[in-house]
């Protein structure tokens, strides 16, 4: 029994994957491998180094992630980024670097809430890149981690179709840039921002197809709108579940009084927390515009609706006495006065017309169409 | 009166057996035993010890309660299971570990809402363990009281149809395993993590269940979802009531400093409050998607229902005016033009046809069907 | 003008006798008695005493209240209870215990919030019992007053008629109790533990409520239901109204620090407490059922609403074309084709027939019915 | 452009008086006196002062305010009262008793939220009187202000239509009163008592229409109740929007360590404070009841409504058939079978009423009527 | 591709200027300047410089950023107003004033969230001056930064369409004002009352537009009615996020125990923390008023349609009886009773107008009209 498949398979028709909690990969349940089975392991994995300081820089893709392990002792700020997960190769750099057990564990398991640790000598951080898939309308997520040391940053990403950290690199080879002059914990600020940055383009495209949803309601003329809105209220699902954690996340940057944090870097970090703060409140204020239009837009159907079935409700009413006036001429009695009369057909039309009119002037007045 | 029968009768009805409060066995109330009967005394208890240092382990099923006494001196650490509660034999194992009679008190009591006491010498949690029952579509739930010493952890369970340790005895035996080279908390930690992670697994079908309702909605063929949304937003009333006392729970051990939680196990706990602190999220998400996924069910079986009456309005309302016609010409006046011109019957059958012809190509220009 | 006359009808209309404020009977306001008159004073008063250490018991029951003084110096511990309110009564007894006057109001007045004052040398609580009236189907609530000093506890109820105390005093007989071992701090845990255990007691019933109407809306066979529905969140909300300031009035006993408290006995109250929180807990469960089984109940009777006039808009609507054709050929034209045809009738008829039949199958084919 | 005039005219037409925010008389704005006019001034100002100790008081009205200063020294406690507000008076007594000119402003200007300030040697505190306009059955307001120093007391009031503090008056009156026996401290808290007392007489008001709106509700038969529910709740806003900062404010009295608030006299705050908590519940309470009762009056009116359009439809719809029939037997086709049969006419009768009784009886059985 | 003109349109849309989070321009990803393009730079930049004491005062408009570098050392107050962003100018003065880069980019960048920050020997301040745009019935807003020092205040807003700042140049020139005899702590503060102050007058605005509304919705004469409704409850969402930073913001400078506060100005900035949580306070009372005027509005349309719709039926209904008694006598059997009678056919008519008269007699028994 394979119960990993089973969350995604649902949550592709949801689209929501980034909303299914944990399920770890344990050391206690590999006894059992069965109930909950392993991470799918990445097909390849590429590894690449940056090892800087202000006055000279190494830029690598290594074949191996054992051959970044010498650059621990280089002396320099080491970044090493490893796209793709695979159990040994974690498990390898962790050990070389220290890491707790546990740790490993949460790099390895899927859909982790997002979390920050300080330990001595490290602070370990875990989030969610976000992308807006245009083709399925729906917010995609990629798991980030980063583990930052006295002079090292070290990242792992589920894979690496939309590297998010490319301006980085582009920066870091301008020996007079800011993050040159600093330490690994300006590195990880500068990653940590361009992920909270990205967290506002996708908001930005899903305040597109708000104002697409909302054009629609205004103009009333789309019977599917609801579910787009009430697919739009289970993305707006997914960036709170995803935006809140990180607020904690940097608040437990901000709090901390390690030595790995400069006085300078706390305020870029502060930064970054503002962002989030504001992202958040974005993603509550977009739900209110879209509850307001959910009511908004099913007081429109129901209004066309009952406007197209009042005046059905109309016009088989007015007809209705004429129908009356017509049955009562067309009974056959012997004595049916004015039925001999030559001009009687035509003071029944006459009536028949009338009553309607007479009819439509008191509905008027009384403003009902 | 058997008061405690009721709520039993009654939850099963509303599929609810989590939910009904505490209903205790007091010794204040004992003088009147008609008004509170005690618990249903289990039909037949069985226990098992592990007592276990790294070096060593032995592992015994006991015949009764009595026989476990002896390991509270081994030196090594034990581990006493017994399933099924019967009042007797809980005081016997709990007046040899000198455990206070109000917990005893809560061993013993049902549907105890989850919570966690430290006295001086040992830690005493209750929590509930869940199961999804699938032919009645609810959650199941069984009551699990843990008590952990200095160098004992002992369990108390409802009874022992399916057991959630299993996966811990296996562990137990591998003389390799980090749980050998630890202590009773690490023990404790155990069990809990792998209650918590329990709840994930029943969060799981309740998932296939919301999914599959969701595909009913979507497609709109099922006039009985609204009574399968409200029942799953009672299966989440009852995880959410199980899941945010064990938040607290876990918080209970996090801001204890007893000795018996060795720092390097502190870590783990607070891994398995991660694990809780996801779960509630969870439940809040799932509750969030019922409402939504509500509101879009009332308003499709609103939509199609008015889509059926529009369409019988405006068949009836089209036919109307050719009703009238007919009945002009089916009066018996003498004099009534046309009547006697070849082509009257003709030039009357074409107008009953032409004005509903007209009447559909203004409701379309309205946009009214 | 008698103000308090009011309150008291229109909850008694309401069932709402626990819902409205203190109308206090102040001193300030006293000079001007028109305006909020006295509490009804209680016809006849009873009083009882019980005096009793580990080893002796005195029981009596006394003519007045004066006669209770002597037992302030008995030297064992006393529990005085007085059935009834009368401001002279209660005036003499609390300035015999050297009560403050603003407790002495609070007891007097009615419709109190559950409140809890600790003064050098006494606490003071005052809450309501609960009872669930069956005839009214309401819950009706008495006000109870609880001082406890260093060997006595004070108890005041307003009438006795159904006593919660009587398990307490059987209790009080036998010598080897533990209520008998401690001292006042015990005697006063017991008697909130029994009106807290009596608030199961009562949720139970609504319990009870809740099911039958469940039952119904389940059956949809009541239009009446919503009334139901509408009186069961009032019952909440007066349970909540008396729960929440309880569980404020355990808290003020367990921080507190007074010497009045033993500790061994602070274990005791923390067990009402957590008692009380769970009650709190299950009424919040319990108005979220309630307010999703009014969910349920409005569809329902929507539901089984649109099903009539689907059917009634149905068979008008079959109907109407053969209307048409019987207009159509009832028309006095000369020359109406097929009408001296021998077949012509038994065409028309079929075309009458073949329409609706048409219809049908097209309607099932859309799913319409 | 006079901006003040038309907050007044919305909400007289609102009934929302003390919902609108503060427009201040700010110093820095009067060179521009156009955009925010000064308050109205009242016309005439009444000003009354007592001055008394335990053995002597001596009661006045006085000409002007400035006969008021000599009580300063006089070694007793005063109490001035000054009703209509009145700039330059105002600002006189303040400057004369060393009150901030932001408290002045306070004083002066409309529709402040009720507060509280502690400065060395005084307490500030503002609130509104409220009543109950029956004709308008709606909740009006009066801004009072009091300034509480060592021997001191002043309290200003926007006129004096119905004065709240008429039984403190009398009270005064009387030697042995306790208010004789106290400084200003407890003159301040009865003043406070009897503002927050009247808070209850508002309240009562309201719950009389919150009766007599239910009984319309339950009786169903008043089409204008959801305008008197929307009414209820606005002028519940108001309450809430009074009460909720008063609460603030008498914390600020119970938190604060001035040497003006005498220990014995903390108590009587403190029973202020529990009665303002009281009437927030309550407002919280009533809110709750008047929300299901909206729901409860919606439902009923819709169920009425779909009764009559049940019976309208099954009517119209039992006579269709008959209609048809009656048009197949006026159709003028030669051969129409059982046309000249003799009871022809009655077997087609008897078709047209037996159909509608037949469907009546299917109806009933389905539950439909 | 240039993202940061969606926003704007969109918002436009929307009329919901205020909404939309920062887009910042930063350094980092001005590498890949294509991405986030910095803000479209002012066309003219307005600088003009207050430098004043309590003797002496200048004032100035300036050609350029760079003239006002002199006043630095001028040892007066100076205040230096800068209309109109433009980066050089604005990196140069806050260069010259040693201002941190991060708050120049919070300075360039839109839609800011209003922030404050304390660094050593300054404050700096973020927020919106809100405007209410009588055209669109939207809330515009315009950004507003300023860094007060030890004796200057400098302030940027985006341009100078509406000065909100012109009554305190007016109060300047005054020598004997207060503004004069403090220094630039009171002026900072001067300009934070006076953007507050101006919330309230937007508040009015949508006050009247509320009022308006309202009438609209008692009277029920306007189908667009839920349009508006929707746009208040956006507008208020704009609001609502603008004013809930400013209340953090001068709770910072409440909480700062800088020197560069005054003492006797912090009770000024106390003053401007509560006007910021009245309103806070108001439009949270507006927000139900608007709920519950929806609700009003909803419940009116569905009452008025539902009244049609009942008459409409009842029409028809009525009319249907004399449609089958016509039938029946149209019919062409030999043999019906009373065909060849005298008054067969005003019996039939008769009977034809008894019916609907009976029926309208118990209709209106029942109170259905």
């Amino acid at each position: 029994m394979n119960l990993k498949l089973r969350p995604e398979k649902y949550f592709r028709y949801l689209h929501l994957p980034g909303l299914f909690g944990a399920r770890r990969t344990k050391e206690i349940l590999s006894v059992n491998p069965t109930i909950i089975p392993l991470r799918e392991e990445a097909h390849e994995v590429a590894v690449f180094v940056f090892d800087y300081d202000a006055n000279s820089i190494e830029e690598k893709n290594l074949p191996g992630v054992e051959d970044c392990f010498a650059y621990k002792t280089s002396g320099h700020t080491t970044w090493i980024n490893i796209d793709g997960l695979r159990k040994p190769d974690v498990e390898a750099v962790c050990n070389h670097y220290a890491v707790h057990p546990l740790i490993v564990e949460d790099i390895l398991s899927v859909n982790q809430r997002p979390k920050m640790e300080e330990s001595d000598g490290s602070f370990f951080c875990l989030l969610n890149m976000l992308y807006y898939d245009q083709d399925k309308q729906a917010v995609n997520h990629e798991q980030i981690s980063i583990i930052m040391g006295k002079d090292y940053v070290i990242s792992f990403q589920e894979d690496a179709i939309q590297d998010v950290f490319n301006p980085l690199r582009d920066r870091l080879k301008i020996a007079t840039s800011k993050i040159r002059q600093h330490g690994s914990d300006y590195l990880c600020y500068t990653m940590l921002d361009l992920i909270v940055d990205n967290y506002f383009v996708v908001m930005e495209k899903l305040g597109e197809q708000i104002e697409e949803v909302e054009e629609e309601v205004v103009r009333g003329n789309n019977p599917r709108s609801l579910v787009r809105i009430t697919q739009l209220r289970k993305e707006l699902i997914v960036l709170k579940r995803n935006f809140s954690p990180v607020r904690e996340l940097m608040n437990g940057f901000l709090r901390s009084d390690s030595e790995l944090l400069d006085d300078r870097t706390i305020k870029y970090f502060k930064d970054v927390y503002d962002h989030i703060v504001q992202a958040i409140d974005l993603v509550e204020n977009y739900r209110d515009i879209i509850v307001s239009m959910q009511d908004l837009h099913i007081n429109n159907v129901n209004l066309k609706m009952n406007e197209v079935m009042k005046v059905m409700a109309i016009v088989t009413c007015l007809l209705a006495p004429a129908t009356v006036i017509g049955g009562v001429f067309g009974m056959n009695f012997d004595a049916i006065p004015y039925l001999h009369n030559q001009y009687g057909f035509w003071a029944a039309v006459t009536i028949m017309l009338a009553i309607p009119v007479w009819m439509i002037l008191m509905f008027r007045k009384r403003g009902w169409f």
